[in-house]
């Protein structure tokens, strides 16, 4: 960390130097921690690694955020990037919903990025119950919601959430205890096996 | 603890004073190390804590099983009792398969002490890469495939694993992030939705 007070454009991915107090160094900030909550996992993630990763005092951190808890609870984000889902289907007829979603989630499972960030997440949402019931809420907002209302039916929001059960169920299974017969199945043939559960859940009878 | 050596019956549950090597000892060792594994997760079990709490010595302990990883390993069991399933079953009309095991799932998520079991059990897995594979292992071995020889269809491994998938996410999204709609939903609707998905993945057309 050099000591360099040159002025950084917004550009400049990782500023040389302790950034002063500016109007995006909040969001710098963000970004950094998001991506230490993402890699490391809660408990791992350090304020003073953080700072000195985005260039900063660890006090200004404490300044625009509070504590560790409140800094994860405001940058934190779902396990998928809800526009990611949500745009995804917004242009999908109804009655494909389920393949779709299907393709989208068993896509997710043999991606390493993912697979890391998904893991840190569970990580800390099972050591910290308060972080995993805001997380649960997180999800619910910024994807469930969005999601129920696309949905042209009857009881949207039970119907995001019973996708959410069996889309979350996969990803543990594959992704946490690794059941071989998950690991191994040809691809196509899993989007197959679970869209119909996802369209049952999305658009069908209850 | 006592230093008594007076003989103990194998139907005294908490023998008082250390216990000596004994046929039946490793048994008691492998009890109470379930417990704890259990109640405090695996990051939080002691050797010395297992070992005080079964009055034996420590070395006892790596004597007879090795590392704590090697006790863990053999003790730990899947997040329900296999034969429970099983049991529970193996009378069942095939047709009605789906309801009776969403029956035993959805009983599980009001049940406060196996919420704890469950917990614990998912914070070891997202914490040990190598255990949750062994947890997986244990449960394909334990549930799934006893599972699978009671189906009289094709596919049957494929078919207990898929309804692995969704029971877990079930829980998951109950247990651990606690969305609201599952934790208010009435338990017998709840049944009635996830009972088809679980249907179809054991008998139906895949």
């Amino acid at each position: 960390m050099g000591d360099a007070t040159t002025p950084t454009s917004p550009q400049q991915p990782k500023p040389i130097g302790r950034r002063p107090g500016s109007v995006d160094t909040r969001g710098h900030i963000a970004t950094i921690a998001r991506r230490h909550f993402g890699e490391r996992g809660y408990d791992n993630a350090t304020l003073r690694a953080i700072a000195a990763d985005a260039d900063v005092d660890p006090a200004l951190i404490t300044h625009y955020f509070g504590t560790k808890r409140q800094l994860f609870a405001e940058v934190v984000e779902p396990p998928v990037d809800p526009d990611t889902i949500i745009t995804a289907l917004a242009e999908v007829p109804p009655d494909e919903l389920g393949e779709r979603l299907a393709e989208l989630v068993v896509g997710l499972l043999d991606d390493p990025t993912y697979g890391a960030t998904f893991t840190a997440l569970l990580r800390t949402a099972a050591n910290n119950p308060d972080i995993a019931v805001m997380l649960g809420d997180r999800i619910k907002h910024s994807i469930l919601l969005p999601l129920a209302e696309q949905l042209d039916t009857d009881r949207p929001q039970l119907r995001a959430t019973l996708t959410a059960t069996q889309t979350l169920g996969l990803v543990v299974a594959h992704q946490i205890i690794q059941l071989d017969t998950l690991t191994h199945i040809d691809r196509r043939e899993l989007i197959a096996l679970v869209a119909p559960t996802l369209q049952r859940y999305l658009t069908g009878p209850l």
